[in-house]
């Protein structure tokens, strides 16, 4: 009963398909054959305006190009100490634009919290001797599973607006974050002032597809080299593309969504006090300490202890393909406990 | 009847259905499955000797990470001035090592001559004014179509161990060259001195899969650690080797390269003096002139125009699932021009 | 009556004379001068065992340089948030390291806490998500006027090796630091642990001349090439070498830093409960609100706001060359207010 | 009798002079002082027009600061293949630039011919497999020792900024140019289209200072970042601005760049048939093989071997200070082998 990671899911048998639907024929490569070329329909049509969409392989190349596109070497990118691109990408984002230098914040479930960021921006030097202020970049759902309200995200970016900042949105679990507030996919992104999304598939059910949306246009030209030089323009690009159409299309992202945040929930409820964030996405964080963890491990649940050992923290995450008797074993088990 | 690049064919149906029969159940993300942790067997049995062997999702990241793991950034590259390091990766090779310089040698089909480099490394500086000459980077097959023999390799790499160079082999087309030379892959590689190979399989039937084999184990960690920063650590990871497995074990790589070498010997055979190179592996070069190209295009035949466009050269490339129809075709049109 | 910085300070003339005194004649450039050839004796001297000494224009230079050489593109800078390389550089650590991250500790007075540095350092990831911990950089004296004895810097770079991090010094007020604590210059370098040392000379009397001190002399081939590359090995390095040759064997650095650190004590005590930090090196921090800062720049005192706008903190720095009358005229001044 | 380089000359009394009387008093630190102050209005008068100019320390800082400034990451960089850029600067084009890749092209006597690089620009493909064509370097005088007329230069940038490159010139011997081809300084410049010019003190007399020169003012917000990062800001600038103030005002750029250009002629003549490359700056380059050059070395010249070792050839540099019974001896010497 493994609960360890949205990654390690398999993909969803309809997008296989759509694969395998695809594989016929010579077509152009490097993204100039059909399926590629409807992305740009596709997602406008999903984000209810003009976008141009991109697709990579791996969130961590989704956000470093983001960011390679959106600062300079010598910027500053504002994000919550616990971002993927803080904690998770090895350094891809120092890497990808040439030396941007991550400020970090704090903030309640993984959340930026308008005020603070407002003061570190208001603190953050114009001079010359420090990395300026280029990117504030913004997870959607958090790494804590919560998820950012419309006007939460509105303030966060007219803040950085103001200063001129970018806003960049880290959605490697966007569906869910939409599932959730059941909203337009738009409301949380270009109604916001987001400019450039890192819109995630492979941990809802794709194979190994991630788009990259701008929704400021003017920017591509310069992601399109910086994608091509770090190795993430795919040859047969249509394999990944269709990856994306299906997702879209089919309504398998919101599909799978619903069903890990239901999932997730019930986890949540079933956990009690042992709860630390609020349930809104696919991700579930208990405070259990190291013998109720290793009570759970023995009856078969696979999962990962979470940030300082001291919290005795443990995070399960519900796969789209998690068995619903995964999800009721573990609900009977939490409180029992 | 499309002649574009081996990168515009599909998948081998044989790989699909591998990715589907892998496609079940919660395994480990990152590559800590079954799947990725048998590719080092599978290519250490391959090869005939012990290797690492990582599987990346583009030529481009496989050859670019084999270089930041070979090269300080102050480093030199020397390569031959067609190589794809050189003219189609948009600069990833000095992205990826921080700032090495290429060092480019031209040569006759595509080939290094080992004289022409052992007098480009003698020339080379030591002190600290210049690049340091730090790999060697050999195509094999070469981006005109050409092998190295294996004595041919041995030699290149001698003249480089001697002062301390790496050796790298970009093998896109690696399958080619073996099927055409007719010998054990380690023939061409770890036994003539080779140190990392950037092993295609994309091109030659798999989806989007590349492998980077280190025959010098040691260094693996730092590889890994250039990998997950550029964004080419793959989360489902199974979906990416089970190509390679595939593509190897079943003996797709040679049945593929066999055939698609015989049938741009067709082509080259019915080209006659127009042929530039010898034909050694999938692609052909022609020179035709423009007056011929338009009337090939008009007869229905894609292909790409190579070159100074003075010399009027044309590239004729064949995927593993280019009908023979469409070579019946180009062979008789040929001679007809 | 500037107190704005020691990087407002002349040069002494003293040094100026020896720049003239070494102007005569062609010599070898870039380095292989008698002057630049001598600095490793010096320095060895200096610091009582054999090091590696190398010459730059820059602090900035000193401390990128050095990082760049002791950490890999994906490692782990630790530093305190108020490290001169986090809030002063620009991103240069990011941009020489390529991409290194800097992981920035709290501490009081600019310190690093021995105990918040061993769980930092334990709750620092090692798997190949995250950054790898490469380096510690310490900053001697601290950016809030401070001093670390040599048994804290023995415990923290203890902790730093037993992980495999190399620990490096910014030493940018490094003589103010030993005129303060008294003791030999080995003793809170080498003695305690140091691997590399940021020398500085500029801020106290030099023109423009720091050293890049190697305790652990493995390090400095990839060093050289390093500055090379970055623009900073001077051609006509006599002008640079005779500065630092000067600066240590003419006891300049210690005349200095112990005449500013006086006069900073001076007008520490002067200050009162005004003082927010201990006065052991030529900088004094005073919490004096917006009113009071105006009252004395109205009296002519030149000096920064510091900190956050609403903490109304003020810096006064104390230069090699400030007349004593400024200071005078600082210590009637303050009680007033 | 050391003609090895014009960087082993010492630096011109008045240089020094001027610096000592630049030190006294605290004054702005990093360039906010009245001499770096100065620097924008005296280029602006030497130039004839308005320019933003800013001091580094070394010329490899100033040509790879404005290459980072006129090329992005992905850019391509057309330079002769003798370039300093190319050969001297141990990959900091790359560094600089986070990646851009030299193009090198062959030309006689240093000289990059119009015609060469309007193929080798027609050539360069713009897709974006490839590197972006974005920055013409050119070197003034040449590594040959040689010049561009005007009109050649005008060719040049015309071609360039046809398809929007930026027009670079590394002017390290900037002043032997102008002396030599007696015009004045805009006309080979900015009446020519040269967007940033890297002009060289050190050579002909100063200490340690280069300027960097912005005709085109639209790029200096991003320059001064790049120079912060690259930590060639230097905190007591006026030393190094009142040296270029001094350089241009005493007219010292011209005395000396004459002197060492009539002696260079003097050695050219007296060489007779051995002379390589016209004699248009301070440099001769004459083919002699091994014998003479090793009985010219026993008579006590000193003078560094040039290019591949089979070629035999010899570089003789004359410095602003070199006494001109050093020049006598050669001319001597010369005919005599």
């Amino acid at each position: 009963m493994r609960f360890l990671s949205d990654n390690s899911a398999s993909a969803c048998p309809e997008i296989l398909a759509a694969m395998a639907a695809a594989n016929h024929g010579r077509v152009p490569a490097y993204g100039d054959d059909e399926w590629t070329g409807r992305l740009d329909r596709s997602f406008s049509d999903f984000f209810g305006t003009e976008v141009r969409a991109f697709v990579v392989s791996t969130g961590t190349a989704a956000n470093a190009l983001s960011l390679a596109t959106l600062s300079p070497p010598y910027g500053a990118v504002f994000a919550h100490e616990a971002a993927h691109i803080v904690t998770d990408e090895c350094g891809a984002p120092g890497f990808f634009t040439g030396g941007a230098q991550l400020v970090q914040l704090p903030g309640e479930h993984g959340r930026l919290a308008p005020e603070r960021f407002r003061a570190a921006l208001a603190g953050h030097p114009t001079d010359l001797h420090s990395v300026q202020a280029a990117v504030l970049s913004i997870t959607q759902a958090t790494e804590r599973g919560a998820t950012y309200h419309r006007k939460d995200l509105t303030q966060l970016a007219e803040i950085a607006h103001e200063r001129g900042l970018k806003v960049h949105m880290d959605g490697a679990r966007f569906a869910n974050a939409v599932a959730f507030l059941n909203c337009h996919p738009g409301d949380i992104t270009w109604r916001a002032g987001i400019d450039v999304l890192s819109f995630g598939a492979t941990k809802n059910g794709a194979l190994a597809a991630e788009a990259v949306v701008f929704f400021d246009r003017s920017l591509v030209k310069d992601f399109e080299l910086h994608r091509k030089r770090s190795g993430h323009l795919l040859s047969k690009s249509r394999y990944a593309a269709v990856q994306l159409l299906t997702y879209l299309e089919s309504g398998l992202w919101l599909k799978n969504a619903e069903r890990t945040n239901h999932l997730a929930q019930r986890i949540g409820r079933a956990a009690g006090p042992a709860l630390l964030h609020p349930v809104e996405a696919n991700e579930v964080f208990l405070r259990l300490g190291s013998e109720r963890r290793q009570r759970l491990r023995t009856q078969g649940f696979e999962f990962y202890d979470w940030g300082p050992a001291a919290r005795g923290e443990a995070r399960f995450v519900v796969s789209w393909d998690q068995p619903e008797e995964d999800v009721q074993a573990l609900c009977a088990a939490l409180p029992r406990l």
